[in-house]
């Protein structure tokens, strides 16, 4: 692969486990990185390991603005409004991208800003079930899906208008960072994004906290018994509350869809075995057999043996700008695919 | 550990995942073992392994009674009846357990032919989602559960009676071979096992089998952007679904009532994220101090650094036979702890 380089700095404010271990990468990479985290103990960790990293957001903002940076907001949801409203005074010219999960809240805030043409929503499919500087880690990203919203593209080219060469920029410099990690960018828009991570991230995360609580309500023997699946299916209960919460939370549109086709499949497996003659064959075949595609689809990506890992995602190499390139990420988008820029 | 010796051979009958991993482990710690397996193929691979095996069952039999060896029987429940009416004929004298993932229904097929004084059930909660003699493996039972039942010896006991020397002596054995693969004998009654696995083991896969496919459902963006706590969640969906089945629907009545609790919870939750404020706080602080709790307990077990492994299950030395052993077994029970024997 070769990499396209970034023609800015990137300024991560949030040094969490993903703002932290994009840092990491970056840094790895010889890519200008600089950040803000809250965390006092944090900082100083970061700074003693190295890293250009300050706990005063106002100076680090300033800083971008001035070096012409762009910001990653790697905070959670609900500090983004505030951080906004700081970049909005303090770096005015920057251009925006996130790593929220969830992307329409996000997106409202921006809206109610009018950052559009600033902003390029991200969301990486990576992580683990531990949150701050402590937990990140490099290679997070490696082969993760990583979301790029391009809403107010779309928008323009439906009323037949150009995107703006300020946005055109932030975007290939967005995807450019995501691959220069290691990940791979998936474009999507914020709905779109939104239904398809409440059915296969938070509907997961909903399943093991319910689950974690009826095999202890088991009590001792049943928590004995535990082994492999359940503690696989349970995992991600193990997550900070206040994360699982947010996200979702400010999905709950999306999630409650998920939910109640779940719930409607659980139902019928529990009234085919409650007859006389059990039978969950439509359940579990169907089961296995979606099982087995998921894992044929990332088959390349987990268990090659090959020391060049291959994508299982179709890829567009896209030029952003050119001629009906929103229409290709629209395509890309509809097939689950990931862009690289040249 | 010290180990307690074997008074008698072991014959597994079916040597599939399980029982295949069984005899390497008896094997390798050399311990007396033949068996029979109904696939040639994976007789002949198992004979050039060196292993003991045979794919005639009647002559493994006869030879059984003559050796006075104790049968495992390692065969998917339906074929446990064909395979006991077999043993009625041909090694009417020998002990019998078994490693059938539900208790109750071996147990009416063993109360069908007046076994209950020959017969020690038994569980190992340890598997992959492979199967056959290929996937069995060295070591897979290490500091796993082993469930051992005792029914047999708690309604002699209730009724004031005691329990027969040859019943002793078998049940003495098979907690020997447990804890000589390096498994935990934990001591647990049919009904009460079948309760337990339901919702630590059973639950678990019809959750994975409806989380695939209501992730698939969500088309190929969906199923691009699954990622780790997806994949994690609906590994066992991948297991050979006639082996699902057969679990979940020969447990049907203790499945139902654990379905209808975990259904319950997520209506709650769904509710909660309905509503115009949601708040899922209940839930998933509940499910985290759960979920933290059980890998407290299993922690020493996964994830000390010392070379000595040690068992997070409160463990009874028992002498079988002696004052209020069933009594002591029962309590044992009540502790999901583990027993030895000395």
């Amino acid at each position: 692969m070769s990499f396209q380089n970034l023609t800015r700095p990137i300024c991560i404010v949030g040094l969490g486990l993903i703002g932290g271990s994009l840092m990491r990468d970056l840094a790895a990479a010889n890519q200008p990185v600089f950040g803000y985290n809250r965390s006092t103990s944090g900082t100083r960790t970061a700074v003693k390991e190295g890293f250009d990293v300050s706990d005063n957001l106002d100076a680090t903002l300033e800083r971008a603005e001035q070096e012409k940076a762009i910001l990653v907001l790697a905070v959670p949801m609900h500090a983004i409004g505030e951080v906004l409203d700081r970049v909005v005074e303090l770096a005015p010219s920057c251009g925006i991208t996130d790593v929220v999960s969830v992307k329409s809240p996000v997106y409202e805030e921006i809206r109610a800003r009018g950052l559009e043409s600033r902003y390029v929503g991200g969301h990486p499919m990576a992580g683990t079930e531990r949150s701050g500087w402590k937990a990140s880690q490099p290679g997070l990203f490696t082969r993760a899906a990583w979301v790029v919203t391009y809403d107010y593209a779309a928008e323009l080219a439906e009323r037949g208008e150009h995107t703006p060469n300020e946005w055109i920029d932030l975007f290939s410099n967005v995807v450019r960072m995501i691959v220069r990690v290691q990940a791979e960018a998936v474009p999507a828009r914020v709905s779109n994004h939104d239904a398809a991570v409440a059915r296969v991230s938070h509907l997961p995360h909903i399943v093991a906290e319910a689950l974690s609580i009826v095999g202890d309500d088991g009590g001792v023997l049943a928590q004995s018994l535990a082994a492999g699946s359940f503690k696989d299916a349970t995992r991600v209960a193990a997550t900070e509350p206040s994360l699982v919460r947010a996200m979702c939370e400010s999905n709950a549109p999306a999630l409650v869809d998920a939910l109640d086709q779940f719930i409607d499949k659980l139902a019928q497996a529990r009234d085919s075995l409650a007859a006389e003659q059990p039978d969950i064959r439509g359940l579990v075949e169907a089961g296995h057999r979606t099982r087995t595609r998921l894992e044929a689809r990332s088959g390349a990506r987990q268990d090659s043996v090959s020391p060049v890992k291959i994508s299982s995602r179709p890829v567009l190499r896209l030029h952003p700008g050119g001629p009906r390139w929103v229409q290709q990420l629209a395509q890309t988008e509809d097939l689950g695919g990931r862009i690289e820029i040249f």
